[in-house]
């Protein structure tokens, strides 16, 4: 039997990732902190926090076979000098050594283009987390992956970061300032990131892996996009907004996703966008800002 | 006031950096797991688990000003591969956040030479929690620095380490087979060792600090001279075990230490060697090996 034990499981990422999890024949666990009313029915969940260790016992009851570790604080504008970065380092530690004591043998950890291109405490606190991993899944025979992601997008997103911002303010009708939007990033719909972590979960591939497209974009032809397929061209404010402090491009190492993985993206830029725009759309939220 | 909360008090290192802290006008609360008999009455006791949460309520109690951090797994042979690097790392970040969040302004936490010359999961760990607490450091503004422990000898190190078996067999007057002894390492007599980190601690220095005497010696010249010291000339056996696969040489940079905290050794290798096989001739582990 391959049981796999989701933590984060109803994050942006956790929840596109039960459906490919259970489509790779996975008997899906998935653990939250809060159990919303809309669970998804495919996976069976359970409520435990992971900083309070109650979730050391639930990790021994399930005994899954594999693991995918997507928790971590991610509260929009605070989440990069959080003290709690040191909370879900040490927590993460903890729930990986305890998963293997339990008979695991498989973990998948969620890591974030951060590690190289921020000297924030969040990027430190992953970067640091994975070497202890790395060197404990060698001493322990633990088969490893640890995905780095990169620039999710999509349904579900959290409503203040940009893509939503604007996605919003063109159904809305409404202008909103942005910064000149120069910086190339790499953009990957949300499914398309859950889809690429149970892909990841059933190779054998171990070390680091970046979850991306491969293809970088300069956000302003996101936000561009995003008002065309509104049908509201100029209410983007390329510019109002002072520049950021931030890397000109972070755009994903694609290779080993895609030849040692095998696997690729399925959505492109301009069906993920639409799509994110009809859910907005469907949404309170997308009337009103 | 300057109240100090010292953790791995009755540790080898830990014994030794009560009274020094005392010297320097602390106030010192030790932390142990356990509390044995002949606990030094200079300082005020404290039983916890840093492991087990136990240790959070007591940070807030005691709400010390300053932290020695010294406890650590360190079960000889097997600390360097052991899980428990996870569960120390963790309580590590934990603490500090703790002792922070209870007011705390400045903290010395003990760092090792492993960090840069060992691949090891201990090492690993260890430098994983220093470049996690230095980024919370800064984010927080807590003072920090990280004091990087070579190697330590004298009264109390564990009976199966190098230096205490040969002194044990010299003063028994026993054969003892040793590697070439060709490797140069950097010894430090404990009381030093402790008299350093209350120095680290008493100063305004931040980041890694390598805690040695800067002076390399063959491990082969320290056994011999214990054989000497002891009057038992021929009893080691170099060559008798094969070497191990480490490094030629580590040596500490002894430059901060002296320049920046100002503080430099006061107990040469010749009677730091004689005080130790003083102080094993006086237990009865001395006698029997």
């Amino acid at each position: 039997m391959r049981r796999v034990l989701l933590t984060g499981a109803t994050g942006f990422v956790g929840r596109h990732t039960i459906e490919p999890l259970v489509s790779h024949g996975y008997e899906v666990h998935a653990v939250a902190r809060e159990l919303p009313a809309d669970l998804d029915s495919a996976a069976t969940w359970h409520r435990a926090d992971l900083l309070d260790g109650s979730a050391q016992a639930l990790v021994h009851e399930v005994a899954a076979s594999h693991l995918v570790h997507l928790a971590w604080c991610t509260e929009h504008g605070t989440y990069w000098e959080s003290p709690e970065n040191l909370d879900w380092a040490a927590a993460s530690l903890l729930l990986v050594r305890a998963f293997r004591a339990a008979g695991g043998e498989r973990a998948v950890v969620a890591g974030t283009c951060a590690e190289s291109t921020s000297a924030s405490l969040y990027g430190t606190a992953k970067d640091a987390t994975r070497r202890v991993l790395e060197a404990y899944a060698a001493a322990e025979g633990l088969s490893l992956a640890w995905g780095r992601i990169f620039f999710p997008y999509g349904p579900g997103e959290r409503p203040e970061r940009v893509v939503p911002s604007v996605a919003r303010a063109a159904l809305a009708g409404e202008p909103v300032a942005c910064s000149s939007g120069e910086q190339v990033r790499d953009f990957l719909y949300v499914e398309d990131v859950g889809s690429a972590f149970a892909a990841l979960l059933d190779s054998s591939v171990a070390g680091s892996v970046d979850v991306g497209s491969g293809e970088g974009i300069a956000l302003r032809e996101v936000l561009l996009q995003l008002e065309r397929l509104a049908g509201r061209e100029g209410i983007v404010g390329l510019g109002e907004l002072p520049p950021r402090d931030e890397p000109r491009a972070i755009v994903a190492d694609a290779e080993r996703l895609r030849q040692e993985v095998g696997w690729q993206p399925k959505v492109g830029l301009s069906e993920g966008l639409e799509r994110t725009l009809e859910w907005w759309g469907a949404t309170s939220l997308g009337r009103t800002r």
